[in-house]
């Protein structure tokens, strides 16, 4: 497969971001040299996925540290936070932002006093994160393989791969490690409406791979379901509440939904990352609303009447009863979810 | 509203017939003066809808036999014979186009021995088949008031209005009755991927009639019922098999799933022309499958890579138990179906 990069942070000036908007059409890096434009990278999806826009913002500290080409370190911690606050108002959904921020403020030593030190350990800092979320990944893949069958047909919505994350990926990672691990692998591949990620992003990043896979819309699930040998729906998520409840692109309730109307296995894979403990549940979790024009244009194809209204949330909520596990890169959580997610943090 | 015309038989030479994969950018009409064009119309869906369909072929019989330009009688029925078994080759699903011919040929009286009448006559039973058509439609509406309430939230999925018939529409017709009956009215708009008939058209006649609305895409019908008021879902459809079961547009079987899991009703607008006393289930209809380039294009802009495979059923079968009662002209049939849509046919 092509190597793929879709966030590197660039001569400590600059964070490199794949234009995802541009794919499968053209391969188009951008150059981010300050907060505010790499924020409104993220709120207009150049980056996208749950773990990659926790890695941009992550870097986005480090840019600012840098940025700021100060000796006192009082400085630079300012401007570091203040690029926290704004970063912190990219999107609301994705709880990794929030995570990969704490993260990196964590893992920096508190005693440095040179302002230089301080910069290189929170760019280091970042490259830490970036190389946990490929094991992260990996991991959540392999713990996968005891669920998944040797000849496996699977239904996947969104994009979950390397350009939704460092690389792997979460949901589309099962799906590559079921292929290395040499199971017979078919695909069905939500389109994922709005945005298009699944026919875009995901039937692109299976191709590079030579994984089967065939694109449908997303309302023909159920018609799938109920007429192919679907084994397994796999969707990635980008906030998963202490109860179970999902929060992931919208379409996933649906998917959820027929999965279980046909007794099809519905699982999400999900890094420890995205599980917030400061979320009970699912209604607590702040479901974004973008534009009109994602639903009503497509590039520069008009395809609704001008001034119509729509509705288009961004996300949608799964509850737990429709989760047949939660595959994490510390193993697969079985319901009851309180007390398997719980689990994951006391030890 | 606007007055729209999708289908016209003129001057005895063409079926005239708005071109709907150009709404709602442009209004085009276009003309087929025989029996090879006007086919192909169909199949690249100029004019759709069931009922539309079945219009359509119906003065395709007409156009049939007055370009036979024949004075001998038996001519001009062979040619009429010839065009219909053209013309069933159109499309597999909506029962409406084989409906339609049989219609037809029944109303053309025996005695006829003059070319010249036999051509009027067969002019004269479409004509009639097209009027009945926007009675059965109103009709459909009022039944439908006994279960609408006066403030009201619909889904509505695909398109089934004025342009999918001859006026009013099925489901879109209770829409619309229940405006013009001063309901106060409110439609999601399912935006129907993948040739978006909700968003392209239904949303048209939606604003062209006043009628609040929003689109949202096929996936976050979940979402709305469960963060929305939404009292019910109707549909049109293709075919009713005798047992309840229907096929309809693609993205039908997962809305009526999803509304079944919220307790949210779910209608299916039936003109009984629709109901194939021939097919005794749901899986005996045939589900055509249509091009990919429906998925991996929208106009001139690729929304996949090139090569891809694609799986596009353009229909779905929704098993009688998720219907909460087919609405025909002659009023609402409620489960079980297999008595109440015999029964129709008995009087």
């Amino acid at each position: 497969m092509r190597k793929i990069t879709p966030i590197e942070f660039i001569d400590s000036s600059a964070v490199r971001l794949l234009d995802q908007r541009m794919l499968p059409a053209d391969v188009v890096y951008n150059n981010y040299s300050n907060i505010e434009s790499l924020s409104q990278a993220i709120t207009d999806m150049v980056v996208r996925g749950a773990p990659a826009i926790g890695i941009t913002v992550a870097y986005g500290l480090a840019l600012a540290a840098f940025n700021a080409k100060s000796n006192d370190i009082s400085v630079v911690k300012q401007a570091v936070q203040d690029a926290d606050s704004y970063l912190r108002k990219s999107r609301p959904t994705a709880v990794n932002l929030f995570w990969a921020l704490d993260q990196v403020h964590a893992a920096v030593p508190e005693g440095i006093t040179d302002a230089a030190d301080y910069c290189k350990a929170i760019e280091s800092a970042v490259d830490t994160l970036a190389v946990l979320d490929i094991e992260t990944n990996k991991a959540i893949g392999y713990h996968a393989m005891a669920v998944v069958p040797d000849d496996v047909t699977f239904i996947h919505h969104c994009n979950t791969g390397s350009l939704a994350t460092m690389e792997y990926g979460t949901a589309l990672g099962i799906i590559r490690i079921a292929h290395e691990e040499g199971k017979k692998v078919n695909v069905f591949v939500d389109e994922t409406r709005p945005r298009l990620q699944g026919s875009k992003l995901t039937s692109w990043e299976l191709k590079e791979l030579g994984i089967d896979h065939r694109v449908i819309v997303d309302g023909a699930s159920g018609h799938v379901m109920s007429t192919q040998n679907v084994d397994m729906c796999v969707v990635g998520c980008d906030r998963v509440a202490m109860n179970g409840d999902v929060a992931n692109k919208i379409g996933t309730y649906n998917l959820a939904i027929v999965a279980k109307e046909h007794g099809v296995p519905f699982y999400v894979a999900a890094p420890t990352s995205t599980i917030d403990q400061g979320t009970a549940k699912g209604g607590d979790i702040a479901v974004e609303e973008r534009a009109a024009q994602e639903i009503t244009m497509i590039g520069s194809e008009r395809i609704a009447p001008e001034g119509i209204d729509v509705f288009n949330p961004a996300f949608d909520i799964t509850p737990a009863k429709f989760i047949s596990g939660i595959i994490t890169e510390k193993g697969i959580v079985y319901p009851p979810y309180e007390e398997g997610l719980a689990a994951l943090f006391k030890s």
